[in-house]
């Protein structure tokens, strides 16, 4: 390929599909405490306390839930003609949008990329209030901005490669003796990660994370939630991630669009930041604790759409799967004190 | 003294004279956090999320701000007779009130206390719900429980012995090498203190206080304060006592009433619990950090009402002043690498 | 009875026979952070930062891993001619110890309860200092106090009674509309536990509990835990108690005994304190979460030891067991969306 | 000025020298904990627990307490021969150093830039253990990485357009309505700063600053020194800026080097990043709490040094001083009910 990618500045917002905006604004404002930067009948248009574009996340009413689209910022309107030639020579589907054609958003690209997921390139976007200081509406779990978007497909050296292809950087990955790739973190911001690449049957969306300041934020959503007595909301954690450092919070929201809440990763963006692998059976990869993964967590993940709002179908992981190398006849991840060793971290 | 006196659990309310209820629900609800359990013209009735009486604080409206009562509640109805009979010993003005006669408030003995200080004994209450758990409206300054209140007085060794005859112990003190006495703090429940007596120009209240579990609930006040751009209502802090150990913020009320937030004390229930003694010369004793006192915090306090409503005289103190030994010419408290030392800590 | 019990303070320490000082000293020093008052070829004595008494936890080499002894303080030296006439009448098994026979303890009363554990009352104990603000001392995971002890034993309703005997009153307690008692919370010192009883073979030690001040230092040893490779030190949490609203988290130390890290309960020192009973199908209360209690924290507990050194038999409970009323097929309690009701909360 | 300027990545070590090495190591390695990679007679390095290049801190022994160097990391090597090309043509005094010159730093060019500081542009460092994941070492006020350098420099204007030569970005100012410039934030990497310019005397170096995760590491660091009974090392706060929205403390090392430690600024690292100018008469842009600045914050600075080790002469503000414009007759900053306005925040 010799058509320059276009230049991503990070992951910007995610389109999710819901059926009930009732029942998400509950989850999404309520519960997460996202300021709501407008909403109709049909959509919700919500952002986090820093962010000052227009959203980082719309939540649009439909009958079946489903990933509609994920976003990247590029670096300036020159860059969506790159976006266009680049997936044009990639032989993707390629959709030029209007100016607010998504409402608070400028000019945008939209392909199907090469891992079946529907991404848009935009660089201009409605400005909003930025609630930085707005300590009168925050909450006690409020959240800062949209962190990475994660990605279920069956290949990640593809998936790798592809990403790479677009100027994104490896941070961290986990491997087996083999040579399989089980999971890899990539990034444009220098953080560890825009998004992430889980090996599974793909394409689906395996979550979206927003960033907290402090983990009393991401203890007190737990404890919001089981005010509410929505114990079921909370999946997996809170804990700490061997991978990425980050101490971590999954939830469903109510169509079980899978949602984190992260904070304490590490700066990246030197260029040569140390990659670290992780082997696929350190305990504490997933959780530096040792505490179990439960299975929902390596089984569950929403539906994608293609461009024209159909549910892309899924293609099965073909390489052994970190599920089935990893969690014992319980149902539940190995934790216990066999051997397992560390990947190279510098 | 032969009569024995009431048998005190604990700091239980105050309430405090204040002119402007929209104001002081304001301050007092939609930045402090506090639950209303009960409001109408003339009164906001409080408590914090993990008090289960009616109220720990009520602020009634009135044309001069001042401190109405502060009540203890005694651990049985038999004791507000012993009440009764110590302050009729004691030579004090005394009042029988009925049941209800405080909102939510069984019957109470009333008295005008040795001190000068409005103060009630009552054992019932009105149970409400305990709101510890209800997460889904603690805010991110949430507070607790009411813990002490803090008392101007004129001779804090006369001050102290009348509360040690009520069966008060004191947990830390203030002193100089020639004996005078400038503050100690005195507690019934575990805690370092119920009532702290300040060496000061009284009968006044210097300021009540509530407990919240963490520090960063007592900056988020802070942040709230100045996002609503009223920064000149924090006086003092946050930092960290020496005296108590407690983490500790001053607010200012609309009318002026001094408000702490507190966490980290320490347990005292043992009868041999140490009692800790500071030297006034001690940098570290009201800032364990350093920091100097605002002039205001040594100057201003609340007057208080007598039984019938009427402020009460001031009578001022006669021995040294904690400022005038320890403020320098700049009007702060002396900082910096003079010779000092601690009292016995053990 | 009509013999009057000792005047209970608090839990005061618990002695633990453990087979390998060396592992030991590095689990609850380097790892917990406990204040070594004194160490021999024999024996390790701890306390954390706010304690003045010579310790709150000994370590004792022997070749099983067993519970010495659990001591209580009383109120005065009298109590201990309480303690011994009490526990006559009780037909129990009592030993007079002259002072020093425990290091830093002075005169003592040793029985073997009616529940079948070895319980020592004492008055006198040497003071150290009390390392509240020697904060150049403090490691990220600071433990302030002992908190309280949990005993497995075969009746709660029975030993609920003989703890009420001793003046302890109930906080919270576990029940199934069968009249069935699955656990209970005690206290004498205002919070919500001196001592929980755990329905479970008994006479064995679940844990013991040491408090901090913040969550984050709970944090913290996971943390550091996992930086040592050592996450199986880890049995359950972090997480959230419904009954006692305490953040929690277990660890075993190397003998397997159990340590609960422990902060954020309330205040429960009046008289009229509201008990809260919670439903055995509520499945938010061992976890407010939801999260899974894993088996192996309702089957492991310590044996103890009587009088004279020898392991106390196991006596089998009768009752249905919690684990087998809760837990699902897969091992682990139930997580989801079956219905539950709440107990009583004022 | 037509020659491309180096690629900066990012502020990554200072210089300081100190006249009294183990008087610097109590303080930066026993209370600060930073990270010893090398240390002999003559110096420290020194980093912080999530970076791998060889040092971010270097403490050199020598007679005057001064600024050795500011040193920023370039892209590539190549940036190298950029740096000395545009330095030449800005008519700088350049020196190219080999590899080695300074210990685990690769080939460097040094400049005495044209605001008087000496400058060093370096790309290859040698790699150590990331400690990112080492909790076992770290200490509860453990910092993570360098965040920026602050330079008291006279002409603020002058010296924005110069570092906006080398491909700086503004984040955030302080005006006033005649047009002076008070103080500018500018950054490379995407947070609020690598480098502040204040106006002063200069070229003096205000201070460095560390990052930290959480604010309790900051409350923690307060804690320690008053527990050293050196709350003298503590300068100013811990508070919140209005200015970048971190939370800061001040302290002066033994030479009376300023370092603050900071977290919770944002990310800013889209090319619309919103400029927010603050009114120098705004009481909150220096403490969003409105506690008053010390006057030795704006007056205190260290000395640098030129290429060849001479103190470089200090040239006075001409324009009007901050602190001459806020500061009132008791020497400390404004702080009450006048009115101020908030500059433009989106």
């Amino acid at each position: 390929m010799t058509t320059a990618p276009p230049d991503v500045l990070r992951c910007a917002y995610a389109e999710l599909v819901v059926t009930d905006l009732v029942a998400s604004r509950a989850f999404y404002v309520d519960v997460l405490g996202l300021v709501v930067t407008h909403e109709d009948a049909g959509a919700l248009y919500l952002r986090a306390f820093e962010e000052y574009l227009h959203h980082s996340l719309v939540l649009r009413k439909g009958s079946t839930p489903a990933l509609g689209v994920l976003a990247y910022r590029v670096r300036s309107s020159a860059d969506l003609d790159l976006a266009e030639a680049y997936y044009r020579a990639l032989g993707c589907r390629v959709e030029r949008r209007a100016a607010g054609t998504t409402r608070g958003v400028g000019e945008a690209v939209r392909v199907l990329d090469p891992l079946g997921f529907p991404v848009e390139f935009f660089h201009e976007a409605e400005h909003v209030e930025r609630f930085t200081q707005r300590y009168d509406l925050h909450g006690a779990g409020a959240l800062s901005r949209l962190d990475h978007f994660n990605l279920d497909t069956p290949d990640v050296g593809a998936a790798r490669k592809y990403y790479e292809g677009l100027g994104f950087r490896v941070s961290e990955d986990i491997r087996d003796a083999e040579g399989t790739v089980y999971a890899a973190w990539m990034f444009r911001k220098p953080t560890v990660h825009d998004v992430a690449l889980t090996g599974g049957d793909g394409p689906r969306l395996h979550h979206i994370a927003f960033a907290s300041h402090e983990r009393h934020q991401i203890l007190h959503l737990c404890d919001h939630l089981g005010a509410l007595r929505q114990p079921g909301a909370i999946e997996r954690g809170p804990g700490r991630h061997g991978v990425s450092n980050a101490f971590y919070l999954y939830l469903r929201d109510p169509d079980g669009h899978r949602v984190e809440i992260y904070t304490h990763d590490y700066y990246t963006g030197d260029p040569d930041n140390p990659v670290i692998t992780w082997d696929v059976h350190d305990n504490q990869r997933r959780d530096w604790w040792g505490n179990p993964v439960v299975p929902s967590w390596y089984t569950d993940a929403s539906l994608v759409l293609d461009l024209s709002g159909r549910v892309q179908p899924v293609v099965a992981r073909a390489e052994p799967r970190e599920a089935g190398v990893t969690i014992g006849a319980d149902g539940f991840s190995f934790t216990g004190g066999a051997e397992f060793k560390l990947g190279e971290q510098v």
